[in-house]
Formats: structure tokens, sequence, C-alpha cells
């Protein structure tokens, strides 16, 4: 394989707290083999997590069966907290205990490429927006639902990074006044992520079955660890027709579309995107949301947006990093 | 006085529902004049509207003792409904019976001259991004307070238009569940203008009134009609001391701070500016809402956003018209 008339080749780094993975990208968005994985491992620090890095993305090019000439640029994407426009970690929970890392130039110098840095969430909005569910939309905002809810906004081919690198951290949207919300570990109350995250999805189901007197199978994965009660469980007995499945499924929803509501209220895009673990429930659970948008949003542009669930999957962030790459090259004006 | 060596210069229409006002606005941003003002009498009809925008627009080039011809381009901004892209109004409240009125294609017609159409909010914004509160800065957010809550965002000088020009309608962020939230005019309960409008605290104030068993002032404005009991009043009676109003007031600066902590986690700007009647409070009440930004926003843009009061009075709407047609002129790269 060449660099031919398709054009431009780029690579994406996914940085995870557990995992990093890299891929190859199109011009056209498309990755040319599945994406390359290796541990992340940031316990052994931030140096070791560097070459792992520049490892991953020498993976990717081998697998691709391409050399480093072949490739225009690199998109490196890592979690928060960060500096984007500085291109450096600062001090992620999840990478302890780097901190303060030079990522961008350290990726620069050491493949001699043009690079791009992004947030991950940031760069998994930018996929989906570029060839995903968003495709063609001049506007959109991804909501990715797991262990907390994260977010990516992009208006005309722009990421809304933020003055302090925390654009889109649609988690910690209020949706219940403070003192009525429930507890975040941002410790405020009231934010999205302590309502509609995969775990608090399960401390719900818990607190619900405590209080519950009719028949529910939820009982059954009901153990002291939760190791047994997980998100998948929930919403496949909702499927099932479970009813207190279903009542945690839906106010599940209901909260999703409250954040939905805020951000229609501030930037109106035209998608909204649902990504993420929880979004593989599917129709069901994308027309409950969808509903509650249009129940409880301002009207006009509440009736008007779409609501969708992400189409790239676990890739969205190494297709979305490579794609922060290509924007690099061509400049925000094209997509 | 003539188009110098300071540049171009440019008028600015700002189209309320009881007032339109117009002025001459030069490169940096300064007015030449006292701004024109004509009544809207809407209920004239829309042809009336439109013959009173031009005549607004001649009568400030006039008072600023120019001809037509100095002028470089003009900015008109009108409350929505409106489809800002088309230039189009389509159906405001306080526009009756106004319905699809090509505002900007009317102007540029009539004057020859390159017309950009914003809503009047977002119109405010941009004055306070480019010569007000927020001059320097690289993003913004405006909460404009007065019957209702509006706003306006602006990134890299780019206004957040909004997919279906709903860009900034902050008075409808969500600061409290649906079920335990105020009933809002838009139909839904929980949205800041519901809480936080000049509107919203005269009545909360009745509310609270009626349950106070201490002194208070204020039960010497409590009349049938609300006619003399205004937010100038309750603010006034907070400053001399009166715990009710106190009370009242400190909780707006609450409701208010959870409007901007959502801002905050969307598009985290570097500062927010509070307009509108109600920010005439002053420094005090700034200083509240300051408090709970901090206190209750996501920690680390929260603790280095900026909380400013809007520093362009009644005159930010002309005044971002005029930014706006100087911007159409310059492109988005220059400020």
């Amino acid at each position: 394989m060449s660099n031919g008339a398709a054009g431009r080749y780029y690579v994406g780094l996914d940085v995870g707290g557990t995992t990093m993975k890299a891929a190859v990208v199109d011009d056209n968005g498309r990755p040319l083999t599945e994406p390359v994985a290796l541990p992340t491992r940031p316990e052994r620090g931030q140096e070791a997590g560097l070459e792992t890095m520049c490892e991953t993305i020498r993976q990717a090019i081998a697998a691709a069966r391409l050399s480093l000439e072949a490739i225009t640029a690199i998109g490196v994407a890592t979690p928060g907290l960060m500096d984007i426009r500085a291109g450096v970690i600062l001090d992620p929970p999840n990478l302890k205990p780097w901190k303060n890392v030079p990522v961008r130039e350290h990726i620069r110098k050491v493949f001699g490429k043009p690079t791009a840095y992004q947030n991950d969430a940031n760069a998994a909005a930018y996929g989906e927006f570029w060839v995903g569910a968003a495709r063609g939309c001049r506007s959109m905002v991804l909501f990715t639902l797991g262990t907390g809810v994260g977010g990516g906004i992009i208006i005309d081919n722009r990421i809304i990074e933020g003055e302090h690198s925390h654009g889109g951290e649609l988690g910690h949207l209020r949706i219940a006044l403070p003192e009525q919300g429930r507890l975040c570990g941002c410790g405020a109350r009231g934010c999205l992520e302590a309502h509609a995250s995969a775990t608090a999805v399960v401390r719900r189901t818990r607190e619900a079955l405590a209080a519950w007197r009719g028949p529910t199978r939820l009982r059954d994965y009901y153990t002291a660890t939760d190791a047994e009660l997980t998100t998948r469980v929930i919403f496949d007995l909702a499927e099932s027709g479970d009813a207190l499945a279903l009542q945690i499924v839906d106010e599940t929803a209901y909260y999703l579309a409250l954040g939905a509501t805020a951000v229609i209220a501030v930037v109106d895009p035209e998608m909204i995107v649902f990504g993420g673990g929880m979004a593989e429930a599917g129709e069901g659970f994308r027309a409950r949301i969808d509903a509650y948008v249009r129940r409880f949003g301002l009207p006009y542009p509440s009736r008007q947006v779409r609501i969708a669930l992400a189409e790239l999957g676990a890739d969205a962030g190494v297709i979305g990093a490579a794609g922060c790459a290509r924007q690099l090259i061509l400049g925000d004006g094209r997509i």
C-alpha cells in the first residue's frame, strides 16, 4: 500500500487510562487496519508513557504496511486535565502520576510530523462529525456515556475547546438544584454525570431495588459488590419488559434529555449524538431521549434538532484524532 | 466630519418591541452621537416597520453629520424568532403581527450597502466583546437581565448563532428539575428565566413577603399591581440592609451563577458578563454571583473564569450591530 491518489494518511492515537490505541486513517476517515492497542500503565511514569505513545504509533504504521514517509500528520487525544493550546497533559485523574507532559512537542520531534493535540472526548466528537453519525452536519454535540459522562462540541468544523480546555464537559451540566441533586465526583451536586453515568445508573438501580415491592429480575443481580449489576444487564432486562429496569432506563433517558436541552439553549446544534457503552442500548433508548428532549426543550430548536446514536463505536477517538491531524493540514475551512 | 484616517463608519440599528435605535459607529467602536430612537409600533404592520428602520438609519447618519457615501456597512439586530442566516424576522412575540420579514435584503437594497443581520442579544454580546467589558478576551458569554433573561456567546470573534438561530438562549438553561422548578413562559419548568428574570424576582419577592414574619421595608411596596415593587426597589433595599430584600438578591445571584456554571461546562469561556437592568445593581451583586460560580461550578475552569458587569449599557445592541457590520467587511479573523 502506498500514498496513492486517495491522498494523505494520518495516524490517530487515543490515550486512555488503561489502554492506548492507534491506527492509520485515510483522507476519507477510514482506518486502514483495526487499531493497535498497548497498555498505558501510567504508574510506570510519564517518560515510559511517552515512549509507549511513540511505540503505539510505530506499530500502527507498521500494521498499515506503510513507512513513516507516507504519513502526513499525527493526531493525539488524551483525557483531561490538559492544556489543549499548549499541547500538554496537566494532571488527569486517570493518568496518575503524570504531570505537565509536553505530549504534542514530544511526538512532533520524534516523528518530525505536524502533530495535533486534543481532548479525547472532543476527538471522538470530531470523528462522529467528520465521518460518523453527524457527517454532513454543520454543528453537533456528542455525549459519551461511560463510567462518567463526557462530551464534545463541533460548530462549523471547529471544536469548542474552551478557554481552559474544558469546552464540552457535559457531564457537569447541572440538571437539578445543588440542594436537590445527587453528589458528583467533582464535588458539586446535581451534575448530569451524578445522575446518568453508568456508575450512577447502577447506584440508582440499587436504591430503587431496596424500595421496590413488585417482581423484578434485577434482584438476581443484586450483590454486595455490584459486579453483576451492570448497565448492560439493566438495559437488557428493560428490553425484555422488566418493569423496574424499564423505569431506570426511562429515568436515565430523561436525565440525558435534560442535559441535551441545556446544550440546545447554549449552542443550538443541528444534531446531538449519544455514544459510549450505554448508547449500544439502541433505538428504544434513543427514542426515549428524543421524546423527552421535545417535551422539555425550548420548543423551536428542540423540535428540529436531530437525536442520534454514535456510529464509530470505540474507534471514534482514534478516527477523530486522525481527523484533527487532517484539519491541522487542511485548515478549518475544509471538511 | 468626514470619512477620515480613522477608517470606516458603520450604522448599527437595534430593533426592539417598543423602540428602535441607531447610531453611526466608527472603527474603534465609538458611536459618533447618542443613538436616535423612533417608536417601533409593530401593530402598524411590517411594511411600516421596515420603513421606520430605514428612517432610523437615515436619522442616525444625519445626526452624525455624514452622508450615506461615508457609510461602509450597516448592521441590524432584531429580537427572535428569526432566521439569522436568511436575514429574516420570522415570528417574534414582541413584534406581532410581523411575520417572515426579509430585513437584511430590504435594508441592503434601500441603502446599497453590505448589511449584517443578527439577534439583538447576540449583537449586545458582540458589542461587549468588541469594545465593552470583554474587550481583548478570546471568548465570552453575556447574560442580559430584563423582563426575560437573554444571552449571547462569542468565541474567537464568532457569534454562536445556532443551527436554528437559537444559540445563546440562556434564559432557557434549566437550573432545576422540571418537576421542581418554576413555570417558564416557554412552557417548561425550571428555566433560568423563570427564576431570575426581573419578572421572576418580583414574583419571588411577593411570595416571600407573604411568608415573612420579620420587619422589611418591602411591605411598603407590596401593592395589588406590582407597579411599585420593582427590581430597582428590591436591589436598593438590599443595599440598605433590608434582610428580606437581601435574601431575594442573594437567591437571584445564586440562580444566575447556576446558569453561569452551565455555560462553563458547555463552552468554558474566558469571561462571563452580566448586562441589562439588574446588572446596574453593581459590584455587590457581581461579587455574589462570582462567589456562587466558584462554589458550584466545575472547579478548574470556574476558578479561572472572570465574572464582570457589562459596560456599554443600553447602547450595547447598537454598537454590537455596527460591530457585526464591520465584521462582515473585515472577516472573522480580525477584531
